[in-house]
């Protein structure tokens, strides 16, 4: 592997390319994961590789809205155990009824336990998921598995880098269903109640900073800002960032 | 894998996304390779998934310098082999005198056969670059690797799917280059001499078609149009798709 510099103006996201190429070798994360993850990677290109303004705001009414939760649970596939797997720890320690559970669109039990394997090394105590007994309805084959004392029961799901018809699926059921995803188009963030359009790790981040900030001092109830009003902010500032010319420099 | 309705609206897309999950998994492409895809199919999605009126003027053009060109090679990595060896082979039954060379990012002996083998059985006579002899000055690593009697003596190098540094490095050698790239933000896509931003097959389809028109009826000469044209023609055409809204379908 090509050895990166930290003086590299796109050293953050290489290094999690790197990253995840090695959890593809070490059978953590798919070949179709190493696809999403370059999709990703061109969103972020055109969102800049930092976080909004608008996606720091929509991390901030995530935070809110998990503090009030019942029973939230963040749901974890093979990309997102790879890329965050310390920092859901982290929002395991300050948010100690967050449920973390295992959720695979190519499920195997191997992959399943490594997800899981992983999730324990980086600090997470308990992992649902691993053993599913729950199908979500309506939804074909092995991504309707979900775990009856996490997602089946949760009232508020978190989804980061989830597929659509999951989403979908777990709207009908009249969960709220907060999303991680880069590209706005998709039917994961548009389907999303809260979509948090931004790089997984700096949106756990920001996730975690706004949840050790809340925990003491909620915020005051105002009035929500629909989805639609994050998603047209990440359209408007890809836009811009599509210039007009691309000169060699 | 997940079975592919034809019906689907981004079948084609699709299509091509398994068959480079499957070649990953048969070893011919590299993680990199995967992730790469996806930033591909991300840029091509806002392109439309189709080719462009500028994307077949670029092919237009890359054919007739293709057809002028003393010693024309096309470089092939894993991706390229994995997508577009027939398309290759049909290349190089138009145009006889175009050699065909393996250019591994990521070089190892195993690899640099299976890409020549995915050629061969697709129908590409000779393969050139499995054992390269001579380096590329300027380049570090392996990528610095050309053949003798490939691109080390071409006037004319096609790279699909190039990495910036050696487009740069084929460039300062004074070869001509064509691109293959569909962000047009990329160094590849800025440092070539022409640049067709297109999806690697239907460009590899645009180029078989537009030589077999113009072998025995060249074009006439005209000014040539510089590179920055269809840059910016593809850059205009992906700020239009970027909706200013993503409303819930």
């Amino acid at each position: 592997m090509t050895r990166l510099s930290p003086r590299h103006p796109r050293y953050a996201s290489l290094l999690l390319r790197a990253r995840l190429a090695e959890a593809s070798r070490a059978g953590l994360v798919v070949p179709e994961g190493l696809i999403a993850q370059g999709r990703a990677e061109a969103f972020d290109y055109l969102l800049g590789e930092r976080s909004t303004p608008s996606a720091r705001r929509a991390a901030r009414s995530a935070a809110s809205w998990l503090l009030s939760a019942h029973h939230p649970v963040i749901s974890v596939n093979g990309n997102v155990a790879a890329l965050g797997a310390g920092r859901i720890a982290t929002l395991t320690r300050i948010l100690p009824n967050l449920r973390v559970e295992v959720n695979l669109f190519h499920r195997t039990p191997e992959r399943a336990r490594a997800v899981a394997r992983q999730l324990h090394d980086f600090g997470v105590a308990e992992v649902l998921g691993v053993s599913p007994t729950v199908r979500l309805p309506h939804l074909p084959s092995d991504r309707a598995w979900v775990d009856a004392r996490g997602i089946a029961q949760a009232d508020l799901c978190v989804v980061p880098l989830e597929d659509g018809d999951r989403t979908e699926a777990l709207r009908r059921l009249g969960k709220r269903v907060i999303a991680i995803d880069l590209n706005p188009l998709s039917r994961t963030a548009r389907h999303a109640h809260l979509t948090i359009v931004d790089e997984l790790t700096r949106a756990l981040e920001n996730l975690a900073g706004e949840l050790a900030r809340q925990k003491g001092h909620p915020l005051r109830r105002r009035r929500a800002v629909p989805n639609s009003v994050y998603l047209r902010e990440a359209l408007a500032t890809m836009r811009r960032r599509l210039p007009s010319s691309s000169a060699r420099d």
